[in-house]
């Protein structure tokens, strides 16, 4: 009598539940409101889940995800491809895109070093990094990782290795957010935003 | 420029975000968490959403969901078929089963008396609870439907339609929930509890 569900809900569940910040109470209530819905808005649901799964791959060159051969960005012939802008994911590339203003290209490392969680250097994209930079064309390497401890000691790392190479590296600016007040601002964004500080 | 994303994935995003209660930002993370996964997990969640939208119907009797011609609980002849339980949808059937208790079987409405929200009472399974207490075999329904307003108004509409069929109705106690407190209770539900007070 206990756990009444028919079988194939219980199932759906499960797998909404094994998803990120979904706990099993939501995942019921998501497999619920799938029931609910037309045959072919489920089915188009359950394609995308395959589509992206199968058709997307890392770009050999940015190691962004893309379905295509080669990044959109990377293979925008208008971008300059002699500016790269390292960040941590490709959800990072997605934001630094929505400013509009960026007209490098980018490499994704998909991840940050962090020896306590088991990631040394040789996990991330660096190899694909330095092979980019082999041919001396590009003049600039922009670190744009977290403004975390393992943000800064990546972009850190990253600078030290990337020196014999003779590369500009430059690392994102610190301060107050736009919008912000000092008053709520922590002591080291503070700090960061006197030191930083421009002409005006 | 804008917008950049691998299109299956933004696809995925937008599949995700049309679920209750999730958003397009957790929605991309969702899209972005299925990337990462194993194939056969992301086949297994596929078929899962197909299958349940497929194999799940109403069972003919007490109009929960099922994937057997019957539903798992009017299927049982060890249950009290004499005494119907009325819930409002098939989570509450869920919620009765865990308490283990409950022996009888269940009528699922699929909804509530609301006409703010267009929803009249021939759109809910009365008339398929109508026709189980034809033949007189039913000796009690249980109204089991929320404490809210539209909860207690399609239980006295009920209570009323089933007068003329002599069947015993009766309703869900209401009280303090167990670990409660009483600083915290309302007073509707404060006075419900005094109400139906019971000999210790």
């Amino acid at each position: 009598m206990a756990g009444y569900h028919a079988l194939p809900l219980e199932l759906l569940a499960e797998e909404f539940a094994k998803l990120p910040g979904i706990g099993l109470k939501s995942a019921q209530r998501l497999a619920y409101s799938i029931i609910s819905r037309p045959e072919e808005d489920v089915e188009r649901f359950a394609n995308a889940l395959l589509s992206a799964k199968r058709d997307i791959h890392y770009c050999p060159c940015c190691q962004n995800l893309t379905e295509m051969e080669l990044c959109s960005v990377c293979a925008d012939e208008e971008r300059d491809h002699s500016l790269i802008c390292v960040v941590e994911s490709p959800k990072d590339v997605t934001a630094l895109e929505r400013t509009g203003e960026y007209t490098g290209v980018y490499h994704v490392l998909h991840g940050l070093i962090s020896p306590i969680d088991g990631i040394t250097p040789d996990k991330l994209r660096i190899r694909e990094l330095l092979a980019r930079l082999q041919d001396g064309k590009v003049r600039e390497v922009i670190m744009a990782t977290n403004p975390t401890v393992e943000g800064d000691a990546t972009a850190m790392y990253l600078a030290q290795l990337l020196e014999p190479l003779k590369v500009k590296v430059t690392r994102l600016a610190f301060g107050l957010p736009v919008g912000g007040s000092l008053e709520y601002a922590d002591e080291v964004t503070l700090f960061k935003a006197l030191e930083n500080r421009t002409a005006m």
